[in-house]
C-alpha cells in the first residue's frame, strides 16, 4: 500500500511516498523555487540512507511534480517500479471553508468547492487546486484526495467559532473562526488517547508551535476550539504573524504609517511575532540564543511567546472543564524544553507537574514529560501530517 | 468634606458631589446632549429623595458646567450653600498613557501630557480636556485632580502589554495594550481584598461587565493583565463591540465591503457584539428576554458572551497561578444572575461552587454568591468610579 502525499505552495512543494497503515517512508523531498530562477529539488530514500539535491528548471508545478515521479521510479535510487504502484494521491488544501469538515475523493464538484473558498486562503488554495489539477494530468484514473487543514476543527460550536461582528459578515462573506493545523491537531490528540489509555472522556491541549503555531482543545476527541481564526494571523505569536492584538490596532497603525491594505496585511503577517519583538529573527532558536547572551528584546520575545501560549491552555481548561493533557508538538513544541517549561510555569493549580530533568532532555517519539504522579499528563508527540493525510486517503479510496 | 467628581464627554457630562472618606453622596446627575438642541440636566439630593430634570441650552460644556454648579448651590435643593464649600475637583481622564501610572494634580505640564495622549483616545481626552480646563475657569484656585481609566492596570508586565508587532510600532506609535475602567478594577478588586480578609498573597479576577466590558487579574493588589488594549474595543463581547477577532479580518471584511477605515472602525465599535450578534438590541436584558423567548440568534450571543468571559477566567487564573476570588461588576455583572452562572459552568475543577439559590436572588451591596466550601469566592461587587476618583482626588490634595 503506498500513498502519495503533495502539499503545494504557491513556489514550493512538498511530497512523501509512505504505507498509510504501518507509517513506512519509502520517500521524501521538497521541490523549492518553483517558478524562479534556480529551483532546486530534494529527494531521500530513507531506507537506503540515500539523499539528492537535484538543480533543473521548474517554471511550473507540473515540471516539478513530473520531477518527483522521476525520482520515485528512478532505477537507480527510486523506491518504486511504476507509478502504477501508487495507490492513490492526498493532497493537502488549507482551507475547506464550511463545506469540508471531513477528507474528501476529489471530483468536478469538489474542485468547484476548492476554488470557491479560494478566497478566504487567496495565498494557500490556488496553489492546492493547481497539484490536484497537475497529479489528474499526470495520472490520469488515479484517485485524488483532498484533506484539509480546517476539517478537524469543524466540530467547534458556534460559541467558539464566531466573532461578535454584524451577523451579515457570517453569512454573507463566510467570516468566522476556521482553525488551521487540523491534521496535525488530529494527528497529536489522538496520539494522546491512545497513550491516555482510551479514556472514555478526555481534555486534551495540543500547543502545535512551529514557525506558525497553533493551541486547540480536544474534547473526547472532538476539537471545542483553537486559536487561528479566519486566517492564520489569530491566536498567539508565531515566527512573523503577530496573533492577537486589538483589532482597532490595525486601522491605528495602518493611518499612522500611511500604508496601504496590502502592506498592514503583510506587517501583521511577515514583519511581526518573534521578528517584529527580537528584531534579528523570526526563528525560536536564535531567540533563544540571544536571550540566553542577555539581548534585552530577545528575553522580552521569548517571555511574551510563552505567556501568549499560557493564557491559552488556561483558556481552554476552563472551556474545557478541566485538562488531563497537556501536547507539545512542531519544530519548537518538539524541541524546546525551555520554551515547555515557560509555557508550564505556575500552572501547578491545573495539577501539572513537570519533570524539569525529562523536559531538558532530547528524546526521540513520543515521550511523557510530567512526574508519573501528576494529574494533568505532559507529553511531547513529534507531529506527523503526511500520515493523517495518507491515513485519510487510504481510507476513502478503500471505502 | 466635598468633592465633586466630573466625566465628561464629548456631548455629555457625568458629576456628582461625594465624601471621599464616608463615600456619602450630596448631589449627582448627567449632562445630555450639549452643544446639540434638546439639551438637558439631571440633577438628583438623594438625602431629600429629590430629582429634576431641567431642560435648557448647553451650547458648550461651560453652560453645562455652570448649570451644575447652580443647582449645586440652589437655596431650595441645592447641597452647599457656596462653590467655597467643594474642596477640589476630580475628573476622569480615559488615557493617561505610560506617563501617568497614577491620579495627579493637573498643572500646566500635566495639560501638555493630556494632550499628548489624546491621539491614544481621539474620541475621549479632548473632552476630558475641555472639562478641566473649564472649571479651571468657573472655579479659578481649586484644585483639580486627573484620575486615569489607564492607570491601575499600568503595573502590568511587559509581556503581558507588548504586542507581538514590530517593535518601532511601541517605541514609535505607543501601540500597546493599555486597559481601561481602571478604577473600576481598583475599587473592586480592593473591595474583594478586604471581603478575603486582607490575606499577604491574593489572586482575584474581576469582570467589569456593562455596555463596555473588561477583565482583570490582580495579584496581590496589583494589575497583572486586562482584557482591553491600545483602546476599548479588544476582549470580551460588548454592547456594540466585537472584541478579539482575527486581526486580518478587519482588512478583509474593509476590502469586500468597500468601506472607508472610518467606516470599518465604526463597524467593529458601534455595530458589532450584542448588537452585531443578535441584531435587535445592544442592551443584554433584551438579548435575555430574546433568549427566554426562544430566539436564535439572541441563544447564539448569550452563549458567545459568556463563552468569551470564561475563557478570560481561565486565561487569567493561569497567569496568576491559580485565583482565589471572581468578582462581577458593572451593570449585568452586578444584576444578570444567568450571565454569571453561564460564565462560571463548568469551573469546579478551579474550586468554583456558586451557590445557585444566592446567584439567582436580587440583592443590594456585596454579596458572597459561593457557598461557604467553594475554594474560590465569588463576588457581586456594585462598582463605585465616582468614589475611587474623589478618593484619589481627596489624598492628592491633603498630601
Amino acid at each position: 500500500m503506498k500513498i502519495l502525499v503533495i502539499n503545494c505552495g504557491s513556489s514550493s512543494l512538498k511530497y512523501q511516498l509512505l504505507n498509510p497503515q504501518t507509517g513506512e517512508l519509502f520517500a521524501k523531498g521538497l521541490c523549492e523555487r518553483i517558478g524562479i530562477e534556480g529551483s532546486k529539488m530534494e529527494y531521500e530514500n530513507p531506507a537506503k540512507d540515500f539523499e539528492i539535491t537535484l538543480e533543473h528548471a521548474m517554471p511550473t508545478h507540473k515540471e516539478a511534480l513530473n520531477l518527483v515521479i522521476s525520482a520515485i521510479v528512478n532505477p537507480e535510487y527510486g523506491v518504486i517500479k511504476s507509478v502504477e504502484e501508487i495507490d492513490a494521491i492526498g493532497h493537502r488544501v488549507v482551507h475547506g471553508g464550511e463545506e469540508f469538515a471531513t477528507s474528501v475523493l476529489v471530483d468536478d464538484a469538489v474542485m468547484g468547492g476548492l476554488e470557491a473558498n479560494s478566497e478566504l486562503a487567496p495565498l494557500h488554495n490556488p496553489a492546492n487546486i493547481l497539484g490536484i489539477k497537475t497529479m489528474q494530468e499526470l495520472m490520469p484514473g488515479k484517485a485524488n484526495v483532498a484533506v484539509f487543514d480546517t476539517a478537524f476543527h469543524q466540530t467547534m460550536p458556534a460559541e467558539a467559532y464566531m466573532y461578535a461582528l454584524p451577523y451579515e459578515d457570517y453569512t454573507e462573506l463566510k467570516v468566522r473562526k476556521y482553525g488551521f493545523h487540523g491534521t496535525s491537531h488530529k494527528f497529536v490528540s489522538g496520539v494522546a488517547q491512545e497513550l491516555l489509555g482510551n479514556p472514555a472522556e478526555s481534555k486534551i491541549i495540543v500547543c502545535h508551535l512551529g514557525n506558525g503555531g497553533s493551541i486547540s482543545a480536544v474534547k473526547n476527541g472532538k476539537c471545542i476550539d483553537t486559536s487561528m481564526g479566519l486566517t492564520p494571523l489569530q491566536g498567539i505569536m508565531m515566527g512573523t504573524r503577530c496573533g492577537d492584538i486589538d483589532p482597532a490596532a490595525v486601522l491605528f497603525i495602518k493611518n499612522k504609517r500611511g500604508l496601504s491594505d496590502k502592506e498592514m496585511d503583510a506587517r501583521l503577517n511577515k514583519q511581526s511575532g518573534i521578528l517584529g519583538v527580537f528584531g534579528k529573527s523570526s526563528d525560536c532558536r536564535d531567540m533563544e540564543i540571544g536571550a540566553v547572551e542577555g539581548d534585552a528584546r530577545a528575553l522580552l520575545a521569548e517571555e511574551m511567546f510563552a505567556y501568549k501560549i499560557r493564557g491559552y491552555v488556561g483558556n481552554y481548561a476552563a472551556q474545557m472543564g478541566g485538562v488531563d493533557a497537556i501536547c507539545f508538538t512542531g519544530g519548537i513544541g518538539e524541541n524546546s524544553g525551555k520554551v515547555r517549561a515557560m509555557v508550564l510555569k505556575g500552572l501547578e493549580f491545573l495539577g501539572v507537574d513537570l519533570d524539569e530533568e525529562l523536559n531538558s532532555k532530547r528524546q526521540k517519539g513520543n515521550v511523557v514529560l510530567s512526574k508519573p504522579e501528576s494529574k494533568v499528563t505532559v507529553f511531547k508527540i513529534p507531529t506527523n501530517e503526511e500520515l493523517v493525510i495518507a491515513r485519510d486517503t487510504y481510507e476513502i479510496v478503500n471505502k
